[in-house]
């Protein structure tokens, strides 16, 4: 019987050092799951049709809504529903990874110099 | 500004002891985030039209397919495509995190006693 190993999350993250630029590493029911690295403020942008996860695998992440502030540390995770506009800081370098449909662009709806059109796999 | 802080997955897994029974603990875009404690082997299964991402938090998963046999060590994980039988084996005692459809069935096709009618959220 021919044996395999499952995807290591760590391995992924070794394999890219950009920030705030969201590598697939995987595919199910029309979503993706992606990895990025984050630090620093990202742009103000929300997402109209889509709910947006957020897994901290490293570090500290806050997100920043209208109303109020997210606080995620490692091995916590947090939703982010369609329509919220939303923030992403990382004060030091964070490790996330994220599921959300393959529509999603991760600026939403803005254009933004940060705006990656095309997100590759790793 | 109110704070908040993200759902805590570790304080999450600590609040059931049960094997073989999703918890769920999100929803986005008609998908589900659900915690499972998995020890010994579950039955032989498949989801028709739902793709199955499993993620060790802890410990080992073996899952079993016809042709191969997929090791999945913590911080690995793994997709089932849709309508591929599997049957999830753990040595010891292993914490999963699953990412599917709202309206998948964790035993898929089969009926089984291990079958949970009405997962609940934690």
């Amino acid at each position: 019987m021919i044996e395999v190993n499952g995807i290591n999350i760590g391995e992924k993250f070794n394999s890219f050092s950009e920030y705030w630029t969201p590598k697939i590493v995987g595919e199910l029911n029309g979503q993706f799951v992606k990895l990025a690295k984050l630090k620093g403020e990202f742009v103000w942008h929300n997402h109209k049709e889509e709910d947006e996860l957020f897994y901290v695998y490293k570090g500290q992440l806050q997100i920043k809504l209208k109303d109020k502030i997210v606080n995620i540390d490692q091995g916590e995770f947090f939703i982010i529903p369609k329509g919220v506009g939303h923030s992403p800081y990382a004060e030091n370098e964070c490790h996330v990874i994220l599921f959300e449909p393959k529509a999603t662009a991760h600026t939403g709806n803005v254009e933004h110099e940060l705006t990656v059109k095309n997100q590759e796999w790793i």
